[in-house]
C-alpha cells in the first residue's frame, strides 16, 4: 500500500514542477486508518513546505497517522522551521519517505530527528519517480552546477533555417508548446547574443494557461546585446548577461540600469561553459535549458556540459549548403571523437518526432 | 478464411522480393478441402510463375480446388505460357486474388479469362499488403518511372561526416545492415560521382547470407570517375553511367569497353533527374536506391522526385561549422518552400534511430 499513497504525493509534487524553484518540488499525504485525512504539496518558495500543508489540513486527527513524503523532511530553519519538528509535534506515526535529501550537508538528518523521537520510518518508496521528480535540483546539489538540458529543432535533413535564416517555423505548434512547457520547467533558458541579435526573441513562456517564465540568461562576451533588444525591455523576467572581462564599462552600467537586467562579468577573456555553469549555481539557478545558436551549442558540446539534449526533427526538407545546421564550432577529426549519447525516448509530437537522448554512460 | 490462405501466399511472395525484377514477387496456394495441396511462389525472370509452381505441386489434385495467389494471374504469353490457361487447364474452381495487374494494358484479362471458364474469382484480399509486396514494380508500370527511395545517415546534430569528411561509421552496424537489405530490395543504387571520388565504394549486398546486389548507377555529368574506381572493376553487378551531352568521348570508350559497365550519354548539357528516371525505368530498372552525396539528394528533393525516405539517426554529435550536412543545392529562401513529408514510422535500430517518411499527400 505504500506505493499507493506515495504515486498521489507524486502527483501532487508534479503539478508544482516548475514552481517552486529554487526549492525541490514535494507533495505529502497523510493516511489514518487507510482514510486520507491530509494532502498538500510546497507551491512556492517562501510558502509553508508539502508536509505543513497536509498537516495542517488533517488538523488534530494527525495524531497517530501515517505521512507520506517525496522528499526526506527537512531539518533545519530555513525560511520556514523545520518540518521534522512538526511530524514530531503532531504525533505522527510512521513516515513514508521517497527520496532522501540530495544535499551532502543535510541528507539523513531528518530522518535520523523522526527515528529518534520513536517514529517508524520507511524509506526508498517509489524513489526512482520521486528522484525524477526533483532531478534538475538533485544534480545542482550533488555536482554544484544546474542541470542542463540541450534544445534544438530541424528539419529531416538537419536544418534549422534556410540559407538566408529564416526559421519560422521549422517545427509545429505542438513541438512549440512542447518547448514552452519545457521553459517552465527550467530556471533558466540561455542564448547567445547572435541569437538575440537575430531573432530579437522573448524567450518567455506562452502556455496556455500562462507560466512561469524562467531567467533568462544571454552569453555576450563583448556586450554587444543590441540595447533595444525587446528582452531587455518587458520586464516578464530576469535577464542576466554574462560577458567578458574585456567587454565596454559604459555598456554594462547601461544595461544594469535596466529593470531585471543584471551584468556578470567573467574575469576571464572567454566564456568558458564550465564557468558559466558554476556562477549560475551560485544564484540558485538548477536547470538551464539552453536554446541556441549553433555556437552555444558547439560550446556546450565541446565542454561535455550537455546532461540531456532535445531535438525535435520536422518532416520537411530545406536543403541548402549554406542552410544552418544545429551545430557550428571547429569541430572533429574524427568519427570516434563524436560526444556519444544515447536515446532515452522517441516519441511524435504532432506531425513531428521528438528524441530525447543522454550521454552515453548518463542512462 | 480467404485471408489466412492469402497470408501464406504473401509469405511465399515476401521470400522472394528482392530476387524477382524485373519480374513482380508473387505468391501462390492452392487448397482442396481445407487442406493445402500445392505452394509456390516466382523465384526468378524467366523462371515459372508462382501459379505454375504451385499448381505443379498439386498435381492432378488442382481439379476442383482453390487458388490463391497475391497478384492477378498473367493473361498473354511472356517468357512463359499465360498462367490463367494453366489455371483453366487444370480446373481449378475458383481463384482468390490480391492485387489486379497494374499495368494498364492487361489489368484485369486474366481475372476475365478466368471467370469466362467457369471459374469463381475474388478479388481484393488483403490487397494493402500484396500491393505493398510490389510497391515499386506497381509504381513504375503506372508512372513509367522507378520508385525512387532516398537514404541518409546523420548524427543528431544533423552531419554526415566531420570536418574533414570522415564518416566512418555514423551508424552502427544494425543500422548498415538494414541499408544492404533495402539495397537487395531496389533494382538499382544510384549515387554522385563525387562519392565514388571521395569514398571510392563498392554498392554491393554484403548481407550474412550474400543477397543480390543491383545495378549501381552513377550520375556524372563530365565522366570524371577515377579509372580505377573501384566498383568499375569488381564485376560485381552491372554499372550504369550517366553523363551530359560534352563528356568526353574518350573516356566514354574506354569505360564502355569495361566488364559490366555502360555509359548513357544524354542529350542536355546537365543531368535532370526525371530525365535520368525515364531512361532506367526503360531499363527495366523500377526501383532506385539513393545513396548520395548532399548534391544528389538535392537534386532529387528539388526535383520532387522522392517517393521515400529513410534517416538513419546516430546518437552522436559530431559538430563543426564545416561539417557536412545531408544536403546541399542551392536550397530555399523560406520555410514554406521546404519539400514537405509525413513521417510513416520511426523505430530503433540497434542504438541508432530509424526514420521513413513520404512526400505529404502520399500517405
Amino acid at each position: 500500500m505504500y506505493e499507493k499513497w506515495m504515486q498521489t504525493a507524486i502527483s501532487l509534487a508534479a503539478a508544482a514542477r516548475g514552481q517552486t524553484s529554487p526549492n525541490p518540488a514535494v507533495g505529502s499525504v497523510i493516511v489514518k486508518d487507510g482514510r486520507v485525512i491530509g494532502m498538500g504539496a510546497h507551491l512556492k518558495a517562501g510558502d509553508a513546505h508539502a508536509e505543513v500543508n497536509a498537516l495542517h489540513m488533517a488538523g488534530a486527527d494527525a495524531e497517530g497517522a501515517t505521512i507520506y513524503v517525496t522528499l526526506e523532511p527537512c531539518s533545519h530553519y530555513g525560511k520556514t522551521p523545520p518540518c521534522a519538528d512538526l511530524i514530531i509535534e503532531k504525533k505522527i506515526k510512521k513516515a513514508v519517505i521517497g527520496s532522501v535529501d540530495p544535499n551532502p550537508k543535510v541528507s539523513g538528518n531528518g530522518i535520523r530527528k523522526l527515528q529518534q523521537a520513536g517514529i517508524e520510518v520507511i524509506t526508498g518508496i517509489c524513489s526512482a519517480e520521486t528522484d525524477s521528480l526533483n532531478e534538475y535540483f538533485f544534480h545542482s546539489m550533488i555536482n554544484k552546477k544546474p542541470f542542463v538540458t540541450l534544445k534544438t529543432a530541424m528539419s529531416l535533413d538537419g536544418k534549422t533555417a534556410t540559407k538566408n535564416g529564416h526559421s519560422m517555423w521549422v517545427t509545429g505548434p505542438n513541438a512549440r508548446e512542447d518547448v514552452h512547457l519545457d521553459r517552465h520547467l527550467h530556471d533558466a533558458i540561455l542564448i547567445g547574443v547572435n541569437t538575440v541579435i537575430h531573432d530579437n526573441p522573448s524567450l518567455t513562456v506562452r502556455l496556455t494557461e500562462g507560466g512561469i517564465s524562467p531567467h533568462r540568461v544571454i552569453l555576450d562576451t563583448q556586450l554587444s546585446i543590441p540595447g533595444d533588444a525587446r528582452l531587455l525591455h518587458d520586464g516578464e523576467a530576469p535577464v542576466l548577461i554574462i560577458c567578458g572581462k574585456h567587454a565596454d564599462q559604459a555598456k554594462e552600467e547601461q544595461l544594469s540600469s535596466l529593470y531585471k537586467v543584471n551584468v556578470l562579468r567573467l574575469n576571464a577573456e572567454t566564456i568558458e561553459i564550465e564557468h558559466v555553469l558554476k556562477e549560475m549555481n551560485n544564484l540558485d539557478i538548477h536547470s538551464v535549458y539552453v536554446e541556441g545558436g549553433s555556437e552555444i551549442h558547439a560550446s556546450f558540446i565541446r565542454e561535455k556540459a550537455v546532461n540531456r539534449m532535445i531535438t525535435y526533427i520536422a518532416p520537411k526538407l530545406i536543403t541548402g549548403k549554406l542552410a544552418k545546421g544545429v551545430t557550428g564550432g571547429e569541430g572533429i577529426d574524427y568519427m570516434d571523437e563524436a560526444f556519444a549519447m544515447t536515446i532515452e525516448k522517441v516519441e511524435m509530437i504532432g506531425p513531428d518526432i521528438k528524441v530525447t537522448a543522454v550521454p552515453k554512460g548518463d542512462e
